[in-house]
């Protein structure tokens, strides 16, 4: 498999379904219109699966991509390297946010090493997909080489991929990775134009004053990347981007080619998210914000869908956590369409 | 039991349990602050049950409360009062909203009839809880008397009592009532002191020219009201109010004295909440709001708490629907604290 054959795997959604479900929604057992965004959110389940109703997803699974920042030597974090290797441990051994968030909505956490710091062999029940030991430092040159950051796609491509195959019906984007909010503002202002200013913020708690030192990292990235050779919208992920976005975008593009929801957390996966969606548009389709990261940047992704992310709880903590806890609100979406009475029915009862 | 028995067995919120919880999320494994407002939800949840790490609600139900209204006779609503009664029977068959929704989250769903116009017995599966057949028309004179009002409170507690004996550990509060919006609006505005024009909405779909009419009601009845009698906050639910809005507060009262959280679900459930918080102050700390309704005065219950509803979703079904919704982000809150590993811990990982 390569990218292209990826790409081209991604079906437009289905616009007759999408219209059945809008249908049925006008004839259930309540007013029509007030369930609100969950019936948009059901009627783009349909179109993602092409049936109405759509399944109702009972195998929700994180993707938790981890890897390592060249750009942590610009000093855009207080956080050591180490950390992000000891958080894999943690989320393999159950301890961090995102597990106690998965066994509340019943997910499965899947962590996946696509290209930590960490020497010798990763932990019990850490995937080994790594590409290289970190990126190189995306302020001074490209983060990666396009070949390294195909690799990763097609990783984060064959876990998705193998995990749909489980039976897998619902995924969800998480990441781990000291160093990634910059790289998240470099992709989400060389994907939307955005000033970096506007998209960059303290990350894990950065002061104040060492924000404004990050924005300043992120415009000499972008200045950099625009003096380069335009490679399109993966040169601009290998240039600027993680292996974990690069992961990622692969999650959402195998989801989109198997017609499978993937609910994307925050400004990291958001920012992976973009870059599927420049790759291929066809994936947006398949594709639900969860969860509007407190980052200033979090509300990029739902810009680009065009409709708001489903909560707003001012978490800025990556993993998936964020949209792990939307999980309900996509079943719960796909559920009234298949199980609610009609109007037809209850006015027999009158 | 009487109301005043009920209202003196809630207690305060444990302040020192809530500040443990801050202390406790300082230390876990992630950057401080970082899931937002899972992080006070939490501490709330431990202030609530007096324990820290708060208890994970396990067996959550919503108690949909349904019954009819005498300002039906003014032009309120566009469906017959006959729905109140066909709704409570769909519910008890499971094909509603809330039905769809509850199994979504794993809650179970208690539905009452504390007053409908049904003739003859209750559905198999609805509690008889009838208090009388319908309110008066609360344009013309007050919907319930003082004791009619006392009794559907203490109806709701004597509900919410049994489940919390039998294992309950979250109520969520739901309910069907054809006209029940227009009593909302009543209450919201004579407990807020908002303008009618502000709080009352379209309910299930009234047209806008219809929706001016019905403002004009609630300023008859609000207008009514304040040339009667002063008999404080539960004069103000009687005269004013529905059955099931007094049933709701008996809910939310009993729960709280039971140091049990109760999430509220919209603008009908809010209203009683408003009336609850009236009747007893100490109330509003067991207190979650679970989604903002789109009907105007969906915003007046997260006004009062001080705290912004959990979910806005643009729902306005009523039922129940948006604050089950909301079940597994209380849960969720409560198994951070639980579950997950200290920065310590991490540490030693790194």
């Amino acid at each position: 498999m390569t990218v292209e054959e990826l790409i081209a795997a991604v079906r437009p959604v289905d616009q007759e379904a999408l219209q059945r479900a809008r249908d049925r929604h006008a004839g259930l057992a309540k007013p029509p219109g007030s369930l609100g965004r969950l019936e948009h959110l059901g009627a783009r389940l349909a179109a993602m699966s092409g049936q109405c109703p759509p399944p109702v997803p009972s195998a929700p699974v994180v993707v938790v991509a981890a890897a390592d920042h060249g750009v942590h030597a610009e000093g855009v974090s207080d956080w050591p390297q180490e950390v992000t290797a000891a958080m894999v441990a943690t989320v393999a051994a159950g301890g961090a946010a995102v597990n106690a968030i998965a066994r509340t909505v019943g997910a499965r956490v899947v962590v996946a090493d696509v290209g930590t710091l960490r020497l010798g062999p990763v932990p019990d029940g850490v995937r080994d997909e790594r590409v290289r030991s970190g990126t190189r430092d995306l302020a001074v040159e490209p983060a990666m080489t396009l070949d390294e950051c195909r690799t990763a796609i097609l990783a984060g491509a064959q876990v998705a991929a193998e995990l749909i195959d489980g039976g897998a019906d619902l995924l969800v984007t998480g990441e781990v990775g000291i160093g990634n909010t910059t790289a998240s503002a470099a992709l989400i202002a060389a994907y939307t134009g955005a000033d970096p200013a506007d998209v960059t913020g303290k990350g894990a708690n950065l002061d104040h004053g060492r924000t404004a030192h990050k924005v300043g990292v992120v415009r000499t990235a972008l200045a950099r990347h625009a003096a380069a050779p335009d490679h399109g919208a993966l040169g601009t992920l290998a240039s600027l981007g993680g292996l974990e976005h690069a992961a990622l975008a692969g999650v959402m593009l195998a989801g989109a080619a198997a017609r499978v929801p993937v609910l994307v957390d925050g400004v990291v996966a958001g920012a992976a998210a973009l870059a599927a969606v420049a790759l291929c548009p066809e994936a947006a389709g398949y594709l639900v914000a969860g969860h509007t990261s407190a980052e200033p940047g979090g509300h990029t992704l739902p810009d680009r869908l065009g409709e708001p992310a489903l909560l707003d709880l001012s978490l800025r903590l990556g993993e998936g956590t964020g949209a792990l806890l939307a999980v309900p609100l996509v079943q719960a979406a796909a559920r009234v369409l298949a199980e609610m009475a009609t109007l037809a029915d209850v006015t027999k009862n009158a």
